[in-house]
């Protein structure tokens, strides 16, 4: 028996207990994005540091500007790793905030109390991080715990970054990177906050589009009006929101921010040709949600109007009376939460200032428009050409019993560029989530097998890193 | 001295207990659209049938299917005015709803504790109703107060119907009337939730706009979805939203419905030239709430704009996440108040109807509305030959020392037209409120001069109808 596969028998024998951890973790409501909730963001960090240290790790959470950062060594401080003896050190990244709950309502029981439900495709976890993040990267703490009950030890070096900003714009990691480079650099990362291809096929991704948040505040008259009075001659911050709004798309679904396609390639007939053949059920995947008719630029798959494609999305819109009944009000303000999905070279930066242009210019006399920005990132692509990519892909072959895809995220992994920039180091994009998680949304859920295989296919991939 | 005089002097020496009736009356938060505060409704509609009896009216508060509705008689059921000895029977309407107080923050203390505020234009009653329409319809009240102290009786012929739903569309209004058409007709109707021309001349009101208003929610996906793994096809209902409002106007305000202007005429020159000679100081009004340009159809005066041009406004917004930070969601649904101020002979319905067209015929694939009609009026014209409003006009010019101003008003006062139509009455609509009263907004206020010459200017309406 290799030692990967008494670490695959230890993680076997100890389901229940990897399952109690991850339960006690969901119960801390740590969402990151309400100040309400910072204590429980705090809480959650110092559990994970307890988890890190009962494993040998030299563990702490850290104070930043917004939510504590955890970070964990294993094997580095002794040096062996370090010392370049051969044993690979690898960054694991994932991270302890979660979504706000709301709509409250739409929960079929409260979400932050986790619950295994029986379905017809097997048990899901279901709560509000089940998946994002919290069931993820606890599959690899739950490997790395499968390795040391088994063998005592982690065959690799290892260091742990669990964030606690990542569903709130990530505003303190940069900072924190950059003060921690030789602290937190490794020969690459590993990070776990993506999907499998589908239930049955692993997958690995390459792609990954960035992230630019924007909120825009637009202020008309210096307070709220009646209707009636002032309706006619006065400004209505609301209809000069929409107007704005309606401005950023023309009817082919083309964004009119000037500069915004810069840097965006089209596919290679190569990458069209393996994308054809992944067998993507576009029909499913937006019937499963209703829908029947993709909305982005026209002449675009689904596929990459997902992966390749940048989009400008209205997250949240809120002005004037929003109350039962009516209010003949025109209200003094009105505002939007904006973001842009971005690829290939977009500049971050660049569409942030394009944009606020955009709506400078369209701004009637008598408004005035603040901007808040909540974080931005660029696209990634990942090295397809790096060694470890293969032995990673290899493991999760051996656990699922199928090659593992390439593919294309249309989430932004942030961390994944900030390491590429600040750090110097590629990242490995391994996650088990499936598209019927319902992220972010009522309801989410992880499968218990995604979270079992999860666990098991860590424990391989940390095996074959170490040659063992 | 005469018996007008004689309430006048009455009134007078009564201020103090005339000012804690209406303190009394405003703590009740009455907050008509929000079901939370029905209680509330039911309670003021209570205290003013209370103070009716006092004043010898048989009063009662009637049950709707909304909030109730408050009628009194004076010298009704004895059969003296009806019977038609000469003795005018007068309507007068009044609303004790008020609008609600959001956003309570912005209030410079408790909305619904009145108080006296010493300001550079004298002393202000501050809540909310102090003006709309508590402060106002207590005028007439306390002015048949100050008749019956001082004569014993009042010398005309009144009935009393104070609503409940005046800020949440008199939905009950209609059914109300049409159910008692012999009780409540009179000569002509007397209506007060309008406003003075200026501090010191008052007006009385021969134009007012009617309101329809819409709230119409829009559904895309079944549930909300991660912006980033559906960014692109999956349709975002705030967007459409967005665009539906911005389709409503052209760029010069003209409002896209169709048929929408049809019964709307242009002034005549008269017109023009009478309001052209009132002075208005259009900068002034739009300066007070912090705008210079006035924002309706391009080429028509501020007066134009609120008096006798027809307008579409959002009063409210709300779609997605609106909580503090960000939340990378497309949402399932997107909703908005839309109400449309109408003039000259525009049919509320057919205006509803193509309203509702206009939205469906720019609903893209995968999307679905819902319509949620909130109540609609038509526009009212009051008759400029009437006898009674020459007798009112002399009235308010000896109070005021002042011609009253025979003017238009933006906003809408349902009933007038609903009088008309129901009960074929003309409305004569005195007020006292001022352009900064703050209606409907936070530190609505009613000068105490307002109530004081407004009580007394109806004790003078009430003598100058009766000859005394």
């Amino acid at each position: 028996m290799t030692a990967t596969e008494k670490a695959l028998s230890a993680i076997d024998a100890n389901l229940t207990g990897s399952l109690d951890r991850l339960f006690e973790l969901i119960r801390i409501p740590s969402v990151s994005t309400d100040p309400a909730y910072s204590g429980d963001c705090r809480k959650a960090a110092d559990w994970v540091v307890g988890q890190l240290r009962e494993l040998g790790f030299e563990a702490s959470a850290r104070e930043t500007g917004g939510q504590p950062m955890v970070v964990g060594h294993y094997g580095v401080s002794g040096g062996g790793a370090k010392a370049g003896n051969g044993v690979p050190h690898v960054l694991f990244y994932g991270h302890y905030d979660v979504q706000p709950a709301d709509p409250i309502e739409l929960w079929d029981a409260p979400p932050f109390e986790p619950r295994l439900v029986d379905t017809p495709t097997g048990k899901h976890i279901v709560a509000r991080g089940a998946c994002d993040d919290k069931g993820q990267f606890m599959t690899f703490i739950e490997a790395c715990r499968g390795w040391k009950d088994a063998t005592g030890e982690l065959p690799i070096t290892v260091t742990v970054l669990i964030e606690g900003e990542e569903e709130s714009g990530s505003k303190s990691l940069g900072p924190f990177l950059d003060a921690h480079k030789d602290e937190l650099k490794a020969d690459f990362a590993l990070v776990c906050d993506t999907g499998m291809w589908d239930a049955k096929t692993p997958a690995i991704n390459t792609l990954l589009r960035g992230l630019m948040l924007e909120e825009i505040i637009i202020t008309a008259a210096s307070r709220d009006l009646h209707s009636g009075m002032y309706g006619g001659p006065a400004r209505n911050p609301i209809r000069v929101l929409a107007k704005i709004i309606a401005d950023l798309h023309d009817q082919d679904g083309v964004i009119q921010v000037p500069g915004f396609y810069d840097g965006v390639a089209d596919l290679t007939p190569e990458q069209k040709q393996q994308w054809d053949d992944l067998g993507f059920n576009a029909d499913g995947f937006l019937g499963d949600v209703g829908l029947s008719v993709p909305a982005g630029e026209k002449g675009r798959s689904v596929l990459e109007q997902i992966w390749s494609r940048p989009t400008c999305d209205v997250n949240g819109i809120i002005g004037g009376y929003t109350g039962e009944g009516t209010k003949t009000v025109i209200p003094s303000q009105a505002s939007a939460k904006i973001s842009f999905r971005l690829v290939g070279d977009q500049d971050p930066l660049k569409i942030r200032d394009a944009f606020r242009a955009f709506v400078k210019e369209r701004l009637p006399t008598d408004c005035e428009v603040e901007f808040i920005g909540h974080g931005a990132s660029p696209a990634l692509y990942v090295d397809l050409s790096l060694p470890e990519l293969g032995k990673a892909a290899a493991a999760l072959e051996a656990e699922f019993e199928r090659p593992a895809a390439m593919i294309g995220c249309g989430g932004s992994i942030p961390i994944a560029g900030d390491f590429k920039r600040t750090l110097g180091m590629d990242s490995i994009l391994i996650g088990f989530g499936l598209d019927d998680d319902k992220v972010h949304s009522p309801n989410e859920k992880y499968n218990l097998s995604s979270f079992q295989h999860g666990t098991r296919a860590w424990a391989r991939v940390i095996g074959a890193l170490a040659g063992k």
